[in-house]
């Protein structure tokens, strides 16, 4: 047998009919090279959208099953327009929606996860030498019910599918080129990476570099299947390759550089030193379903017998949060709350930073030579994050870009020399 | 356990959201009679053309595969959006397709019949108190394959269904009021029939009375499922109920008249008059999937050994008819071929015409007395048709729909008298 390539077309990729057209001749020509195809692709273009709005025409709060129903519809569309594209092209095709492939999810509605992905119908297809199109984002419970997969479903789909049909690799079709040292938009210096390992893409996920959704990464890296993520209109460009570290050189000591102003910081002054204080704060906000991400606790003033507890949320939460501080006020005897929404968090990411503690300090003195106060800091083993003020964050991605050496025309000549603090 | 009623709505019932809104009105009304209901509906306004449309800008010849997959989509939003409407009006419901529900066809595509449908599903969902939206149009094969019924198709889902789950009724709703005695359109004083034999709204359909296609209607007799065609936007009126001759009072001998323009006919001359003649014709149009209404083969000319076959077919046949004759010219060894294309089918039908030989001399009178010649004449049990010239179609239906008593200022006094010859 062949091996498998799955390609996965976004909704921008097949927006319109002579997108569609084109994304067959992408798909035949990776046939061509002499591999088995499965595709899957996304809603046309604004779909979705238009699905969404008509939906809350009718009604507010529409259930999430009648929801899952209605958006399902959207894939059936685009499948099956890419086969008849296929066919039409004279590449036999067939397409799949997740009831008739078997992409079986856990039953929960607008938010569901594989559990199990049957493949020898698609197999079968296969076999008789067919492109097999399925639908993304889309999945089914035991007892036929139509779930979705919420947020970077399609990616998610086409990763599973990719892990399930041990394929040589899953390649991610997009607007965007690759994966890139920074923002392009940012820093017009930022270099497209020829690879990268699942952790930094994971971490350049979270801290906002939007390419792929950190779900279809983490699935990617269970399956161990090697992502290409490349754009549609620019098939000669080879994009940029996410797969596990074994398999990678290690040039560079930090791999992106990314600044996220999606969050706040609040701080809770003046918390009584009681065991069990932080559990009753993070417990109220859990509950809500508030994502905390940095969280730092001063160091508990003796003579006071109290300390401050910071944390950073997504803004939209901001509400949300400084009600529940109010309920919990008694409980914690704060004395009062501070909310700073003027932040950015910045992080350089790198699997080549793991024992290498010059990185972080590299980091520290480059915002301190600008004059850039850190707020608060987190690291893991291959991301440190600073907080500073929003109005610094495009310097200080500009600085650490240039200094670990991420500058484009730089990029090509270094070979993992670690800059000199 | 309560009656159910089937509910059928077709795609000018649910163009958009403020006419979903109103459906949803309409199924919670039958549902406050203490019904149990099961409702069927059809893709939103002009969505099927729609995605045909988008079909053939990709190609000239979509496969009838993927066509299915892609016009089975049209379902999927509308019966999820009534799902919703209906939720939003505080009254539970759940949206099923094809798949889901198990509505088993054979594997055809484009045209499958039903083979069956199981129903624990939806009976599951009526237990519980929910309304159970079912998309029609659609089915599904064994091996999980989408098909579509064809033209007329989610009539025949809506009463396949009512004869599935025994229901006391199919209400069709439409935008016509009901079944007419006559086209409202060319004769203002057509009536409304307040009853309908399944026999009569068959022969009705067949020549050009375009209220349900008789896939449904025959669908309906077999099951003898009671079907009433009513208007979605005039609920207060009753509309008309299709049902067994058995349960009807027959006051009229005719029921209605109806002209049919869709037809030319073919003379073919002086065809030697050898054993299977005929076969080879017709048999020669079967292959080509060409449907011959009337047939009249002239009496033998002893002198000549020749005889004429005038037959009538869609008009839109002609060029593909012409080929084939052309074919078994030398076999049939005719003279020429007359087309005539300006030529209207007159029919008046009615289970009250059995046993009642006086009607077809009516007919006869009454298109003699306005000097219309006939052509060509065919009689079923309870239908007379006769071609007649295409200028002289609206005279013949007025007079005919006078004469037997079908004007609207008449009808109601109607006892069942037959008019004297």
């Amino acid at each position: 047998m062949k091996e498998i390539i799955v390609q996965k077309f976004g909704g921008t990729s097949v927006a319109d009919i002579e997108k569609i057209k084109n994304v067959a001749k992408a798909i035949i020509r990776e046939k061509n090279f002499g591999h088995d195809v499965v595709v899957v692709v996304s809603a046309m273009g604004h779909t979705t959208d238009y699905l969404v709005k008509m939906a809350h025409e009718i009604t507010e709060k529409p259930s999430s099953r009648e929801m899952d129903m209605l958006l399902s519809t959207g894939e059936g569309v685009s499948i099956a327009l890419l086969a008849m594209a296929l066919q039409a092209q004279g590449c036999p095709a067939v397409s799949m929606n997740a009831i008739q492939v078997g992409i079986m999810t856990e039953k929960v509605h607008s938010k569901a996860r594989i559990i199990d992905i049957k493949t020898d119908k698609i197999k079968r297809h296969l076999e008789r030498g067919e492109v097999v199109v399925v639908a993304g984002f889309q999945g089914v419970t035991e007892d036929l019910e139509i779930t979705t997969l919420g947020r970077g479903g399609s990616d998610t789909s086409a990763v599973a599918l990719a892990g399930a049909l041990s394929a040589k690799r899953c390649d991610i079709y997009t607007d965007v080129e690759g994966v890139y040292t920074t923002d392009p938009r940012i820093v017009p210096n930022a270099s497209r990476l020829g690879e990268i390992s699942y952790g930094e893409m994971l971490e350049l996920a979270r801290v906002g570099a939007n390419v792929l959704h950190p779900r279809a990464v983490e699935t990617a890296k269970q399956y161990n299947v090697p992502i290409r993520v490349r754009s549609t209109f620019k098939l000669d460009n080879p994009g940029t390759l996410i797969l596990g570290v074994d398999n990678m050189e290690l040039h560079r000591p930090v791999t992106g550089v990314a600044s996220d102003l999606s969050q706040l910081r609040i701080v809770v002054c003046d918390v009584k030193d009681n065991p069990g204080t932080a559990a009753i704060l993070f417990n109220g906000l859990a509950i809500a379903n508030i994502s905390v991400d940095m969280i730092i606790q001063s160091y508990a003033r003796k003579d006071l017998n109290t300390n401050d507890i910071a944390f950073t949320i997504d803004k939209s939460d901001k509400e949300q949060t400084l009600r529940i501080l109010e309920k919990v006020k008694a409980q914690l005897d704060f004395s009062n709350v501070h909310v700073d929404d003027k932040i950015a968090k910045i992080s350089i990411v790198g699997a080549g930073m793991i024992d290498r503690p010059g990185i972080a300090a590299m980091m520290f003195k480059t915002l301190a030579d600008l004059d850039i106060n850190i707020k608060m800091i987190s690291t893991s083993e291959i991301k440190i994050s600073c907080i500073v003020a929003e109005d610094k964050a495009k310097e200080a991605v500009e600085a650490l870009h240039k200094v670990f050496n991420l500058d484009c025309d730089e990029i090509a000549e270094v070979k993992g020399d670690l800059p000199d603090v």
